[in-house]
């Protein structure tokens, strides 16, 4: 099982009285109606070492640059709901290697971007491991109970937009550097005829699908207007590699050019790049609308690709 | 520097909106204000293989109680301020050595330790790792903002109640089938009188001491008055060996027998185990005030004593 379906039937399981939960399990992050109109967002998300950065070696991360990347990758889930960032915890555990040296600079890069994007660290929690590092972090968002974009509102005829570029994120170094798109999420989810969002993270194939699974819709992928990171790469590369960190946002038709001509973030690209249809099998097309082959997606818990 | 140390530099330097943060880093929990007079309270912890409980082996601890022990150290958390458990999320990361069927079980065991509280698990991430596996939950809870159950709240004069019994949590397997003590908790938050919290996971006499530095008085222990979990224990193992999970109150001198008298629980001994006074250092002692060495607590981090 892949971890999407594990989570799934572990949710199905779920107990517990769930009336405030207005958002559920599956999503970027989980909602809560904390009354006044108010959602309370709330996600978490790990690193690990030697999976999601090199650890030791030659090619070592530095540790700032670990603690930025865990909050940033949860900051982008906040972005795809639309939220606003508030409060993170962070559960740290780490191998004999790590000294209080190595702790602190991890903490740093934390900090570091926590202080631009105005989040409290309100708690966390040291332990100590035999081998490996791992850190996940809990983040705490806030957002308009009316305007909580999930991954399931999306309609057949939707259009799809995407903001910034994909591809390469390893090799060129987005993947410890980007800026989670806060500020575009909220935007997005302010705008009349958003439907659905999602941040795409394992690739933005297998989270198109994802979005079209939750929406119960199929995707038509232009993949020829794609806005690519760097230059030749392939469209597995582009489609399939992950660490993009974008927003993949479904869009009423007759909105999509006012949203796009209104778009007031000019160091962001928003592009459109393909549309949603009735449910009936996923496509990738190219400009002239032929079919494409293509890996969708890597699956991080199983390590396989997932065709 | 111990874990205590390093959380506390790091939190005095947090950033970030804290307007409705009532409870900050450095308890139990963090608490949030959500208006109408509620308080969200968060908290993280973890369990490690190896570290928390045995991974592998013929001493494994069934993958079914490593769930259900991470659920109860965070319910423990959340009955230490007053509060009623709501929802989790769980961030699991795995060695290659567990399969699908391991992880199911402790998920399992996460799950029925929910059901018998009403906790809704409502996100999660699961990762791989190369060697260990480590595993934090964050547990939501809710208590009224006017009943919030801090550590700084205890006073001079307050004497300390104490649940349940101490030591030999390991021996006894009590550290995997203990009872969080969530209505206990709630029960005493609601009592006028009731000063000051703390749950007792780091052994009592280290854990009465955070609660000493929170609130700035000195504790003084009646070590012969403290009930033991079994008999013939040393006083060190009482007072040290850590994972009791039971909570630690302070409470005003004319209400302390009052809370005993009404003590609603038959099941769980609530006894009187010492007193507060003004700053100036902590003793330990027997019933006849006479004074006692003893290490004061284990550092879970650094793997030291403290004395």
């Amino acid at each position: 099982m892949s971890e999407d379906e594990i989570l799934q039937d572990l949710f199905t399981r779920m107990v517990g009285d769930v009336r405030d939960v207005i958002v559920g399990p599956g999503d970027d992050c989980a909602g809560i109606d904390i009354g006044n109109g108010r959602c309370l967002l709330i996600a978490v998300d790990h690193v690990v070492g030697e999976r999601h950065y090199t650890g030791s070696g030659r090619d070592a991360v530095p540790p700032e640059a670990v603690g930025r990347k865990l909050l940033a990758r949860n900051l982008s889930d906040i972005a795809a709901m639309g939220g606003r960032p508030t409060c993170c915890l962070v559960a740290s555990a780490t191998c004999p290697r790590r000294d209080e040296q190595w702790l602190q600079r991890f903490f740093d890069g934390i900090l570091g971007l926590a202080a631009e994007w105005n989040v409290a660290m309100i708690g966390g929690d040291l332990a100590r491991t035999p081998n490996d590092d791992v850190a996940s972090l809990t983040i705490l968002g806030e957002v308009p109970s009316d305007r909580v974009c999930r991954r399931s509102g999306a309609r057949p005829g939707d259009v799809l937009l995407a903001t910034g570029t994909f591809g390469a994120s390893l090799p060129s170094g987005h993947h410890l550097s980007f800026t989670p798109r806060c500020r575009e999420g909220a935007w997005l989810a302010q705008q009349d005829g958003t439907h659905a969002m999602i941040d795409v993270s394992d690739g933005l194939a297998l989270d198109l699908v994802r979005l079209c699974r939750a929406s119960e819709v199929s995707g038509c992928l232009d993949v020829d207007a794609v806005p690519r990171r760097l230059p030749g790469l392939s469209v597995d590369e582009v489609l399939s590699a992950g660490e993009d960190y974008e927003l993949l946002v479904a869009v009423a038709r007759e909105a999509g050019e006012q949203i796009r001509a209104r778009w007031p973030f000019a160091d962001v690209p928003l592009t459109r790049i393909g549309e949603l249809c009735v449910p009936g099998g996923h496509r990738l097309v190219n400009a002239r609308g032929q079919p494409l082959d293509a890996v969708l997606g890597f699956d991080h818990f199983t390590d396989t690709e997932r065709p």
